[in-house]
């Protein structure tokens, strides 16, 4: 090895000591602090976080990167190739953000983010708002540094999908929303009253159980994983072996931590499962949004709402689950796949879902583009609810304060959802190929035989392999929305007994 | 404030982040992280605690401490003058621990918990061993440069316990032993059957609903609390805005955890309420082992395990423990204090506990003063456990592993739990002097009023006060094993109907 290699090495060692501690910080917040240490936990995510940054803009690093892509270059291995290259690109637009904008930035979001539970709890847009109008006018500032050519709404979404533009994203999403909104419309009605059997009083500590159960089921390894409760679940992880989901548990129903549960168990899989040699690189931990969702979302929708993927374990789930006794697998399939407009997106079916994801996606071009005022969104929101899903939020917390991902920076993400799922459309095509029946592999308990699939066709590449090659790579075929079209008609004419 | 006081405590504002991403790897390391993720962490603390150790050996540091405590020592407000002292004291031991030295023992640590709990799991001393020996090594050599001039085990008891030493400790440990042997002999005379009621299964998510109610109960406050599981339960700090404590569930028994929460939540309710002034400084966060140890056994036992704790909490948790409705308060009672000589500490009445003290007092200065091989130590255990407690361990687990104490470097501490309880004699006398008869005030469920007494005598001081002052100025009294003695002789004769 090159010692300039080997410099680069240590370099990164350091540098990602702060990342693990801010990764740490991160976590407690969102799992364990209580309510007065919060403050301190928040000064050091934005004193580690500064020294992290400091770190990758530090000239010294430069230098390195300036040698190991000329020089050197030809004589790295090709996992190596990738990372300089990308570290050479993001040091080069990192170097743009002035030190004092970013310190001013950690320390924004840090702030956004508890005044987001803050209003969220109180159902008041109006604490949140000030706070969101700051973030949004520091993205744009941020952005306008790293990304001057582009424009501003394409550069957050190239941030989660790379190589993803709003022009291919407006035609994507308009094949599928023509054909979603009349399936919806049929769908809905055919009369599909609430089964008042999930109603319940279900203990948290039960339901953990029943996450484990489901986590343990789809190939979540305890021996590199974690679980933590936290208002909104996600996913955070150090490195492929130490990757933690959290989970949130409504009292009065135990369905939605369990999708939580699969869904979040899908982005672990991914992360648990990257190459080990990524560790701490760039090449390391997926940082493409899109084809991340695709792997919660197989695990959710495609495999968590075939009735096929409950066969091996209801009984069980009966066990735990106290009335349960009394609810048939059949039932239980019918109510994860009941059809209904609703106000809150997680808690969604997979079909209107859809058109939660659209309203959010143009309410994200409503502020970087139009710069429409943040007073002004909750009744856009609103508005487009009715327009949609024909339904008005009664407060702003089952509206427009229900998802974190704009307290947390996270601008230009929510398409990737769907975008997710329009992929899951073709991998289910390929696994089928591959594999055989994918109700036949649910129903005989095969299921790992997906996630080994999946770890070695996505999983393992990390993010040395942009969303559009690993789709080209494992389908063979470019980005469309038709199969997911395909699967939702096949699923949803038998499930309902009509025509779609 | 001065300019000097003012980089001082920007200089302390900086060092505290380390230390608290320090003692945040270490929660999650007993906590949460897993298996594999391990390393990544203790690296991270390897490398956190030497950053925060070169800050603490710095001239930087040491030329504002000079100031502060020559020419501007008197303008200072008290509660300062007891910093930068203290302060200038420790700077002056630390800068003698070469930094080499020093990152040697913090990595052995982490390496040695980790052993330890191996060892303790395949109940393997061999597995423990190299890492104790090697630890015991570098305990000597950084006290060597430490404290030159002290005997090395009065040196290790004196960090634990400031102004103790091995002759007044010996002194009054013989005081409680003299009277302690007859005294346990005549008890055990009685035939005090184990109660088979109290065996069970026991869901750990059911006791940790048991431990909260017990923390609440005797008032430990969630806004600045949380609570983890852990291997060996603990409590820790940030600052006393966040204070953490642990348990470990025994599925077939819940007595153990129900009486380590009271302990932990004892040490947890201490930190909470040190003055906030105090935080992040020398002078916050109780170092003194012994007065802490005081305190989590005040709860644990002066209060725990007397029958009118219980009193107006005793049918909630027989609601929440399966087969406690079938146990009478009286049993419950009896049970938790059903002297017996046994094997692990923790499991130990407040009695025999004494002794498991004073059997490891005695290890270690056979470690410390006769440099007893570290392969010679598991016999000499077993020899001692027979001849104190009339029982030998069946394997490692059971004893010698069975604290982790040493793996964490802490040699010198276990004395603190014995002056604990020495002193806890006195504090009863005190309290009932002060705020009327222990009984009453329990069974009239009006416990929280110790706690404000404790809170007010003791913990609002934190590191601020000496042991040896603190017991003078609330006891008014030098200390003394005699009201332990009285105590013991008063509750347990009545309890078994014997002269004692």
């Amino acid at each position: 090895m090159s010692e300039k290699l080997k410099e680069l090495k240590q370099y990164i060692e350091n540098m990602n000591r702060y990342h693990h501690v801010v990764t740490l910080l991160q976590w407690d917040m969102y799992t364990t602090v209580p309510k007065e240490g919060y403050d301190r936990h928040a000064d050091a995510v934005a004193y580690f976080s500064t020294q992290q940054f400091q770190m990758s803009v530090d000239s010294k690093l430069g230098e390195l990167l300036e040698v190991l892509n000329g020089e050197e270059y030809n004589s790295l291995e090709d996992d190596w190739k990738f990372i300089v290259k990308r570290m050479k690109r993001d040091f080069e637009k990192n170097q743009k953000i002035p030190a004092k904008l970013y310190e001013e930035y950690v320390r924004a979001l840090s702030e956004s983010q508890r005044a987001w539970e803050e209003a969220k709890n109180a159902s008041d847009f109006n604490i949140f708002a000030p706070h969101l109008k700051k973030l949004i006018g520091l993205v744009e500032e941020v952005t306008g540094y790293t990304d001057p050519e582009k424009e501003i709404y394409d550069a957050l979404l190239n941030q989660y999908e790379e190589g993803m533009d709003s022009a291919t994203i407006d035609r994507i999403f308009e094949e599928l929303k023509q054909e979603l909104i009349p399936m919806i419309q049929k769908i809905i009605a055919v009369k599909q009253p609430a089964n008042p059997k999930f109603q319940g009083d279900f203990d948290p500590d039960i339901q953990e159980k029943v996450q484990k159960l489901l986590l343990e089921y789809i190939g979540f390894r305890w021996s590199r994983g974690a679980v933590g409760r936290t208002e909104h679940p996600f996913t955070l992880n150090f490195t492929s072996k130490d990757v933690r989901v959290t989970n949130h548990y409504h009292k009065e129903n135990a369905i939605s931590a369990m999708f939580s549960a699969i869904h979040e168990g899908g982005h672990g899989i991914f992360e648990q499962n990257v190459k080990e040699e990524f560790d701490g690189t760039v090449a390391g931990s997926c940082g493409y949004m899109g084809i991340h969702e695709s792997q919660s979302r197989f695990y959710e929708n495609i495999m968590g709402r075939n009735r096929n993927f409950w066969v091996p374990i209801y009984e069980e789930i009966q066990k735990l689950l106290p009335g349960y006794e009394n609810i048939s697998l059949e039932e239980f399939y019918h109510e994860i796949n009941r059809v209904e407009n609703s106000l809150i997106r997680v808690e969604a079916d997979e079909l209107t879902y859809c058109q939660h994801i659209i309203l959010r996606y143009e309410m994200e071009k409503a502020i970087f583009r139009d710069h429409l005022p943040v007073e002004e969104l909750p009744a856009l929101w609103n508005k487009k609810m009715q327009e949609y899903l024909q339904i008005t939020p009664p407060n702003d917390a089952a509206g427009i304060l229900q998802d974190m991902h704009w307290s947390g920076g996270s601008f230009g993400y929510f398409p990737s959802y769907l975008l997710g799922s329009i992929y899951d459309g073709m991998l289910l095509e390929q696994v089928e190929k591959e594999l055989g029946d994918l109700d036949l592999i649910l129903k005989e308990g095969r299921i790992l035989e997906v996630t080994k699939w999946l770890n070695e066709k996505i999983h393992v590449y990390g993010s040395s392999r942009l969303p559009k090659d690993t789709i080209w790579e494992v389908c063979g075929k470019e980005v469309s929305a038709k199969p997911l079209i395909r699967y939702f008609k096949e699923k949803y004419s038998s499930l309902y007994g009509i025509e779609l």
